[in-house]
């Protein structure tokens, strides 16, 4: 049994990872930290756990972590960076599901995120760890950064194309919705159900801090500079990611469809829907699955991805166990083969 | 008094035709026809309207709306264009809120609607209802089309950009959103709030019929083809649209927050939020007014536009009924002041 | 037209103050507070009003309200005591929509709220407002209490059994639900639609603040010490509350149907359904009115009453423009009279 | 493993059962019957269900059900009891989801279902599948009724009390919420998002259904005849049933926290929770977990208590592999394990 430590133990991303290694047959979770519920019983907070977990939330300090050969980080920005150093000194794995790590280019990061980066040098250490691309680094890493949510939905709608190079990238366009889980347990008005039910709206449309990460690895895979248009949307609903991603193709001719499941063939948590299909956040609730759908509406030269997640598992806490498996050499399902709980 | 009568009151939009004229200082609705409902009183199935209506659901026949001087038709496709020709020649006016005479090419309606069209010759004569762009028309019509919701949306924001020759009609995107209301209010599985909750998916991408009436309504302002890749999509609420539209920028010169208000200055129904501004659903809901905000983000290329409407109001009845004072000649805003319910 | 001042017009009660008073033909707002927001225009707060209203926010100070007439305190308790001296003083009349002269009792206040009261003198000459059973005593008030949500739907429901006597007042139970604006738009983690969204759950069922006020009520009519459990439930919505009544029959042959719509024959906000009918919250939202139905399921001897109210108009803000037209002299219903708005 | 074939595999609680059994070690669906879609793969219906279930609808005929060892029914009412004589009489063991075989008295049954029974003979062999009451007789039995969701709710708050003799019988109240996926994923005007979202109300007050089935539960361990007003309403979510449950004690000595953590000290799927504590429905989602607490508020006479469930797991598909593991004698918490799915 692998030996977890989950700091930030109170928001979604973490609840989300204690029910996830819940029923993980191959890691115990034997530390949660909560500087905020230090003392209570994780299942008094969250009464989802009962009988699942019989842990205390502690301080988040190193001696309390020490004993653990992997902690995730599910954290505010700006938090990881402080402690990853002193526990990878210590020999212990980290994956970060905050955007500490995930920019290589400092500057880049701290224009984006408005502050110091505490470590620096870690960037380059750092694996991105989005599992269909960066695999092999995984296996080999000590520091993960789990990717954003709307990065994965994103990224793996493009990919595919950008691979192929069938796209004009001059224009890309990610126009993507989001359920309200996203912007985490804080209390604030702007996520309330008073706010947000019964309402739909486009949010940070001048710039979102997942634009620099999604063209950061959309660059890399194209090895050139892609031009993305990026708008968020807020849906009134807690889980579920769609991306509905545009671009205009610069080949006609091909099988998109057939590009498209050759790209995927041997992912196990990217499932590409068979033609004409309409992906719907509902069937991956729950599990750590993306489903995808190309279309080439009016056989016209723009094509159209489809790409939903459950945020916070493929877009969070299921995708950090995805990592752990692959850096831990477990089968890489492990404890991730739920069934979407549709309706 | 203006007489009027609704055929197919059953409907969504039929009830919110009884709602903003159970309130209107010049018109009175006089009859009420559902086939399904024949004999019931209209508050006895819409206990919203009691106090407000003593009407009871008759047959929807000629000699029932003959004292009628204005129908609406508040029916499914294929059903105004049957008895319409009849009302015109009594002098009855007629504004349908259908799509039945919205595409002046009978056959691209034909091909969309699957249906062959009752009476052609009606196409050239009716108006195709958006004040906006056809106020002096509406203003002389005796058959008025009211637009669909999407298309309301739709153009409402692109009008102004291409009016100005400031983008690319070769890629046009408009990524819409609505809530379930659209679906109207006949028993089908997909539109089941267990199907639709917390769920969010888009549908018909391959071609949506509102796609020949925006592509028709731009053509026309463009002067030339437009290329429109439209996508819709179901979000899980009840009022609402919201239009995320995307072009690419030929002039990044233009100052488009000026451009947009000054087309809409006189517009009493449409508001041009202040720059930087996200528009919500939620501050239209009940209302005829549609909110857009204009952004050119990371000073790019690419103009976002974001345009809301309350797909029930401005989307169908508000319009429809914005188009019938103009029609009778009445201030256009009469009836029409209603405050969005926030929250 | 009466000058309006509102003090605390943030919160989702001011909020729907400013709604109903923008169209109110004999009163307009002159100064909204805002501590917080002072300097903005609320319109820049709140875009549904934009158009409406031109005002920014001001200071809660007397001398900022000096002006007015009437000054609605839509604030959190234990404020309006602090200032309502003050403007009465200056002969200005008060409608305070928080809790602080609801209670007649100093020390059952206190208890409850948990807090000196500031001027426990007032409260003998503070007058409950609901018209209902407090019509006349409105009329010629200067300081009104405003009821609570959940106590209005209560108090509707139980009122012409209580006043009949026809009912056990030893055992009564209101089993009540509410949408989860009537928790106010102050962050908080428990109000977030990711909380709430897809969750039923009670709460408060050891004692809610809305308890002695119910009583209080019903030990009026009752002349006589009413036994009533409250159970508050927090259901997915944003407006609207449904108060579930049960109350054992000591007189079996009433007829209960008659007894109700005799009771309510003259009010103009409460609307006793048909025999058989259950009344939706849907049906009544953005109005003033209470909407009831009475049953006696199984013929047995249990009496349910069904009483729906908007939470945030019957239930506060439209109650409170129905105390200012009973105050001022105008027609009960001016400013009043909106459908509701559905779906 | 078990053969097991489902019939209705269609509805909401068939893909539940479907869902359930993916995973469970123990168990294999081997056939799946829909009329509507035969000849369709189960996970192009599905498509949560892509990758785990590779089977096609077939016709529900006994000859494509012989080979299992047991059938589930996920039908309507009215159609298990036609089919389940002949499957019985080869030896497959029935677990029937639907009302058909629940009320042990056929003229009861006729007059609340409004059918002649097909099978009345099979009423008195037929064992109540509530696990909590009947264990032992499920694990003899061939043909199980699967109880109704609101009467597991009810009767797993209420049979502590009624078994303890606490309570005054003759004033017992339920009032039960439940989420709209309760209606079934029938076509149907009532259950649109549009009808049911933002919207609360309550139903059936007349008589509902699970009113005998509930009486017929509670009589059995009292003993005695109880008088019981039950309630439901419709909550606008998808998932989750939370039932309000009031009595009268006859003795106010009782340690009601310690007399309910007693009674279901062995139970692996009844959760007493802490003193003080309000079960939300959301943490029982998706998992076969009864939730209660129990209240006796302001010290008073009369108890509350407060009981929750998935109402397609606990309260229908989620008890029927509960009563397969008794039934087959394998570990009662086989492939039953989920954490609840929050947020």
């Amino acid at each position: 049994m692998i030996k977890v430590g989950i700091v930030g133990g109170t928001g979604y991303t973490g609840v989300e990872l204690l029910r996830l290694l819940a029923l993980h047959p191959n890691a115990e979770v034997c530390v949660v930290t909560s500087r905020a519920e230090k003392g209570l019983r994780v299942d008094a907070v969250y009464p989802n756990l009962r009988g699942f977990n019989e842990l205390c939330f502690v301080d988040p300090t190193i001696d309390n972590l020490s004993a653990c050969e992997l902690v995730f980080f599910a954290t505010p920005n700006s938090t990881a960076m402080h402690m990853a150093p002193d526990l990878l000194g210590l020999g212990i794995k980290v994956i970060d599901l905050s955007a500490d790590f995930r920019l290589a280019d400092v500057a880049v990061w701290e224009q984006w995120y408005n502050d110091k980066h505490a470590c620096p040098e870690l960037l380059q250490q750092a694996v991105y760890g989005l599992p269909e691309t960066h695999r092999a680094e995984i296996a080999k890493a000590n520091l993960v950064a789990n990717p954003g949510c709307y990065p994965t939905a994103t990224q793996l709608g493009f990919l595919p194309l950008v691979k192929a190079n069938v796209i004009d990238l001059n224009m890309l366009i990610a126009d993507a919705k989001s359920g309200v889980s996203g912007a985490g347990r804080a209390a604030s008005v702007g996520a309330l159900l008073s706010e947000t039910g019964e309402s739909f709206k486009a949010y940070a449309v001048p710039g979102h801090r997942h634009l620099p990460e999604i063209k950061q690895a959309l660059n890399e895979v194209a090895e050139s500079e892609v031009s993305l248009t990026f708008t968020p949307h807020l849906v009134p609903m807690i889980r579920g990611i769609h991306a509905t991603l545009y671009a205009r193709l610069t080949d006609q001719q091909v099988d998109l469809q057939k590009l498209f499941e050759d790209f995927y063939r041997d992912e196990p948590f990217v499932d590409v829907l068979p033609e004409g299909a309409h992906p719907d956040t509902a069937d991956v609730r729950g599990t750590n699955r993306c489903q995808i759908a190309v279309h080439q509406a009016q056989r016209g030269d723009v094509v159209s991805v489809l790409s939903v997640i459950d945020n916070l598992v493929k877009g969070a806490s299921g995708q950090a166990v995805h990592n752990m498996n692959i850096m831990f050499g477990l089968d890489e399902t492990c404890g991730l083969s739920q069934v979407g709980l549709y309706p």
